[in-house]
Parts: C-alpha cells; sequence; structure tokens
C-alpha cells in the first residue's frame, strides 16, 4: 500500500472536517475563536485522527462514520499543546514551526483556548455524530475513553509527572508509566475509539489495545530522539528543549542506541499485535513504520 | 418549607459524593490530587449541584439519582473558578476564603487541575451513573447540556468576553449577553440536568430553562454587588476586584438602585416561571430568593 498517500488523503479529509466543525463565534469572542482556529489547523500531522479512521477501517468500518471521533481526538490533542506550550509549564515559544498560541494571542485567550477544546471534543461527538448510524451505546463508550485518556489518570496526569519528574532521574518502569499517560493515552484512545465505531468484538479490541500500547511508547521515545536531533525547521519545535527544561526522558535513562533499539521493539511488537488481521489493517501497519522514520 | 435545612442536607450530600468521587491518584500524581481536593472541597455553596437536585425533585425525580450529575456540575464550575484566578486571568489571590489554588499548588500544577477537572466531569457521570436507572439517551443529553454550557459558546466564552471588555462600557445587551454565558449558560445547565434525570417532558423543560435564565442573570448581578459591598471575611473574595481590574459590569453600567431592582425582578420572573408547579418545586422558588439575599 501507498502510506504516504493514504496519510495525505486522510489528514486532507480530517482537516476539512476540523474546520467545519470549528467555531466561528460572533465579534465579541473572534479573538477565542481565532486562537483555536490558529492551534488546531495548524500544520499537524494529524496521527491520531488517522489512527481512529484506519482503526475503524481494519474492523470494516468507514473513514466518514469515524471522522467525528477522529475530529475529537485531534480536539483534546491540540488542547493539550496549548496548555503544554505556556510559560507556567514548558514555556515554549514555537510550535509546528510557528510561534505558539499564546505568543499570538496572549496568556489569557490560551488558557481558554484549550478549555474551549477540549470542551468542544466532547460536544461534536455528541452533536455531529450520525445518530441513523451510531448507536447512544456507541457514543458512550467512545466518550469514556476519549474523558478517560485525557484526563487526571490520561494525557493530563502524563503531563504532571513530566512537570513534576523536571531534574530528576526516575527509573525506566517510572517512566514507560509516564510515557503512557502522557502520549500513549490518547493514541490508544485514537485506536480503540475507530474500532469501537466500526463495531469491533471484543478480541479485536484487546488486539488493537496492544497494538496502539506498543506505538504510543514507541512514538514518545522518537519523539525524545527528534528532540535532540531533528531540526527545528522539519520538526517545527525548538531542538533540545527537553534538555533545557532538565526534562526526565527514556533517551536521558538509557542513552541514544538502547532508545532507539527500544522505538523498533515496540513498532515489531505493535505489528505483531496485529497478526490475526488481514490487509485492511496495512494502513495501522504501516503508520507503526512511519512512527520511529518520521523527521517530524 | 426550611431552606436553610433544604440547603444543609443537600449540600452535605453533595459534598460526601464529591470527595468519593474525587480521584486519590498514585505517589507521583498526589500534588495533582491535591490540588484538586483543594479546589473541589473548600466551602462552596453548591448553589449549582443544589440546583440539579431541586430540578429533579420538582419533576417527580430523587435526590440520589441527581448525584452524579450534580457533582459534575460543581467540577465544571471548580475548573472554571481555578483558571479564571490565574494570574494570567484574573490574577485573584483569594478564593472562598482560603488562598486560591494557584498560590498554593504553583500556576502549572492549578493549570492542569481545572483540566483534570473539567475532563473529570464527563467521566463521572460515565462512569457512576446507575446505569439501572438512566437510559444512554438521558446520559447523552445530560453530556450535551453540560458540554454546551461549559465550553466556547457558555462558561468559557463568556470568561473570554469579560476580559475582553475589561476597561471598556459595553451597553446593557450585551453585558447581559456576557452574563448569561459566563454565569447564567451553567445555572440553566443545571436546571435541565436535574429535569432531564427526573424525564420532565418538553412543557416542564421550557419552563424550567425560563426559571433557569432569570436566576443567572439575577445570581451575577448579587456577585457583582457582593464584589462592591460585601466583606471578605464572608464572601471569601477580595472586595472591590471588579473595579481594580476594570471589568465590565451592569452593576457599573446602570447603578446601585437599578442594578438591584434588575436583580429583583429577574427572581420575581423566575419565580413566576413556576407557576404551574406544585409545592415540589418550592426549593426551586425559595433558591431564587436565596440567591439575591445571600451575604456570600
Amino acid at each position: 500500500m501507498d502510506l504516504k498517500k493514504y496519510l495525505f488523503t486522510n489528514k486532507k479529509a480530517v482537516e476539512t472536517a476540523l474546520k467545519a466543525m470549528l467555531p466561528k463565534g460572533s465579534v465579541e469572542l473572534s479573538a477565542l475563536a481565532s486562537a483555536i482556529r490558529y492551534s488546531t489547523l495548524s500544520s499537524g500531522k494529524r496521527i491520531r485522527p488517522i489512527l481512529a479512521i484506519a482503526s475503524a477501517e481494519a474492523c470494516g468500518g468507514a473513514m466518514k462514520e469515524a471522522l467525528p471521533v477522529a475530529c475529537a481526538l485531534e480536539f483534546i490533542h491540540a488542547f493539550t499543546l496549548i496548555h503544554d506550550d505556556l510559560p507556567a509549564i514548558d514555556n515554549s515559544d514555537k510550535r509546528r514551526g510557528r510561534p505558539s498560541c499564546h505568543k499570538i494571542f496572549g496568556e489569557s485567550t490560551a488558557i481558554l483556548a484549550g478549555d474551549s477544546l477540549a470542551l468542544l471534543s466532547f460536544e461534536i461527538i455528541l452533536k455531529n455524530s450520525d445518530r441513523r448510524k451510531l448507536s447512544d451505546a456507541k457514543i458512550i463508550r467512545v466518550l469514556e475513553e476519549l474523558a478517560s485518556a485525557s484526563g487526571f489518570f490520561g494525557v493530563i496526569g502524563g503531563e504532571m509527572m513530566d512537570i513534576a519528574f523536571e531534574k530528576t532521574e526516575p527509573g525506566l518502569t517510572v517512566l514507560k508509566k509516564m510515557y503512557m499517560l502522557k502520549t500513549g493515552s490518547l493514541i490508544r484512545a485514537s485506536v480503540r475509539c475507530g474500532a469501537i465505531i466500526a463495531g469491533a468484538d471484543e478480541k479485536k479490541m484487546s488486539r488493537l489495545s496492544s497494538y496502539a500500547d506498543h506505538l504510543g511508547l514507541a512514538f514518545q521515545i522518537t519523539d525524545d530522539l527528534l528532540d535532540l536531533e531533528g531540526r527545528s525547521s522539519v520538526t517545527g519545535k525548538p531542538v533540545g528543549q527537553d534538555k533545557g527544561l532538565g526534562k526526565a526522558t527514556i533517551l536521558g535513562a538509557v542513552g541514544l542506541d538502547k532508545a532507539m533499539m527500544m522505538a523498533e521493539v515496540e513498532v515489531e511488537a505493535a505489528i505483531e499485535s496485529l497478526k490475526s488481521f488481514g490487509i485492511t489493517a496495512d494502513p495501522l501497519r504501516e503508520i507503526a513504520r512511519f512512527v520511529i522514520e518520521r523527521k517530524m
């Protein structure tokens, strides 16, 4: 299969849907609407929404059914990035190659833009899902995934650990736990939500969850490597930021060679989890390979 | 009826439920868990959860059924207060008579505590609702109310307008719109969610919505009056903060006497909306009177 074409087509579809789903707002809310659009419509990879679509397809579903949930996942992701970049957290001036949200719109608007996106992610699933096709029970399962993956025991908890661990050296087990929360939980939710929408059975859900858990770990380790080695013009983020902030990373704990090997092992394990799936899971397999080969 | 006893009993029930529903967290997340508990379990009036309970009861429902939703409403409220107090927004050092969240736990933890609470509000409805009694359709309707009342076209949008209007003099119509978003939308959602849980018909929903809209306006006008006249030891907030921040308020626009009269007219209109309800709506009527007579 042609992964490049697959990613391109789905990215386009996701971005068109994102645009349509974002609030426009009246005159009084135009700054907030602009901040939300600026941060959500910038040049992201859209990995999470594409994973949801690919997972739905691997279970016999269609891209169109997965689109509202795919967008909700991207909204959650955009929300966490905006708050992550704030001066009080990572104090990052750049994101996706452009000034971060608070640098353009100010800190108060950035905080509220993040808040809006978090809530919008629930609203669009509740409002835009095609009710003729999506049962109430499926909507509830999807919302459960989304809420638990992003909150205290998910991305936000992971962010908290990330901050708390600055300038410390936690062991590999604790670092893995942080990675699973900070990055893994939303990747897992993306894959699981796609599968729920397509009506996957428990066996498939469990295999896809295993795929996602391995992928999430590989993804974050590769992010660390890109932070160290990447070029800012390609990654869109400042290079060496982790070290500057004294971030505790797996890369820092085990060194470059071992970290790269770990990422590769995780990708192989992710692909192995899909062995009972047919060719409809090829995009998921290719995405797993892409995750550690990417340059941004 | 004895309103004082009613408020006391329900406040107790809500606070016991809040305590049980808050995450405890592992060692790594103990600071975040503490910040969440500190802000949520401080001495609030619990007006929103009590409104949800009173509204459910007015429609023949029971307090117990409304409790998870009541807690979710308080979580949303606590989330907006934490973010509202941040240095980048209202820069408020005190809340409910104690140092605000970021003064105790630092800004990064306060941002993440607010985020966690926003997401937790959805999680507890999805996880704690008694599924034998609450249908999927009702859960979805409640979540719709919650998401739209708190997000871009709700509390967060209202906060944005509140900031944008600082040091300006918008007309009364625009100020009312801001009050409806900033304060009214979550009051409306509280009353509507209680009614949804009790299975209210469209006629009742519409009358209760009217009650809530009038109440929300009266509530925010009274808040402005308390900001001007209240004693910090009773309100738990710094006195005269609105003026210090150059906040645009209805009080500032129409003056003290007219603002007080407006609040009274709104309360009368709120009570009038309930005229087809029997004595089960007495708590709602009494709460409306209490809202403008309160000292905190």
